[in-house]
């Protein structure tokens, strides 16, 4: 069977075998079940991963409350914070599911670069990808209030609606699950027809 | 005189004649006067730059309220949001301070890096640098009070809070100007000796 991750990567890039051969040396996909732990605070982080299926979850704990930053769903290359920087880590990654993940590390990344300098602009692209995704994030976060999050996420990423527990969605959203329950009340008798 | 970019990326990778001209000409040395926008709402973004000197802020207007996105100071990347994708921008770039930028554009950057392959490496660092920072802040702005933002803010970038107005500042920490007296007030109150 054809390495996942070039198989992913061939919708983007030619892959020949020589690529092919270089991408499983560099990456180890890996299957972690629901509720695995990929990083914990205090941890330093030293893989990054590259979801093929199932979701992860990046949270910190603050004075014992637990705030979503960020859920990874499929084909989210998953960075935390702090990678590479040899600091222990401030947040937790967490499998919300089942999760199929590529594993790499700065050193094999780095010597992939160097073997296959080709993948650079698909490491570039996808480098940008992410930093404008972030942009917009964090855009919508300080611009929007609590049910403006929930509607533009309703709209945006109806899958994760129904893949993430509520309250998980709640801490994402920065409000209490019984705050979530209201706005989806008040949005569900504004949406029925008069 | 140098060229002011090259002189900057020489600090990072060794910039030859040919380089240089290169980047002369894929990019555009502006100086902007305080208050120049560079981008409004509703305008495609064609362009985006990398500060020299000066400052750049950027923000949004909803209902007549200004909240800022961003702060983008020396040898920091501003990317519009959207930049690339032609859609209108959503949101405002106005120049803080007197500034000097190179401007670029994206196909501008792709002819470059198709003559400069050697290029790629420095804009991966660029890029991978950027999501990281963004990471940062998300998380920072996402698990932090407004008051532990501010103190947060004066630790990291003491240097924002000489340049930038007070109610910028406000408006970047998701505060009314009243209430950032009032931490900084307090602030002051808690770390006078006893």
């Amino acid at each position: 069977m054809r390495d996942e991750l070039a198989r992913f990567l061939s919708k983007h890039l030619e892959i020949d075998d020589g690529l092919e051969a270089a991408l499983s040396d560099a990456s180890l996909t890996r299957s972690y079940p629901k509720g695995a732990i990929l990083l914990r605070e205090g941890e330093v982080a030293r893989l990054s991963y590259f979801i093929l299926r199932g979701c992860v979850r990046s949270y910190v704990l603050k004075e014992g409350v637990d705030i979503t930053l960020a859920f990874y769903v499929e084909e989210d290359p998953v960075l935390p914070i702090g990678y590479g920087s040899g600091e222990p880590s401030g947040h937790f990654l967490e499998c919300v599911e089942d999760t199929v993940a590529v594993a790499s590390s700065p050193e094999l990344e780095a010597s992939t670069l160097v073997r296959h300098p080709e993948l650079k602009a698909a490491c570039l692209a996808m480098s940008e990808l992410m930093a404008a995704k972030l942009q917009e994030s964090l855009a919508r976060y300080r611009a929007l209030s609590a049910e403006e999050r929930y509607e533009d996420l309703a709209t945006r990423r109806p899958d994760l609606l129904q893949r993430i527990p509520q309250y998980q969605i709640a801490s994402y959203l920065g409000v209490r699950p019984e705050s979530l329950s209201r706005i989806r009340r008040r949005l569900s008798v504004k949406r029925r027809p008069a």
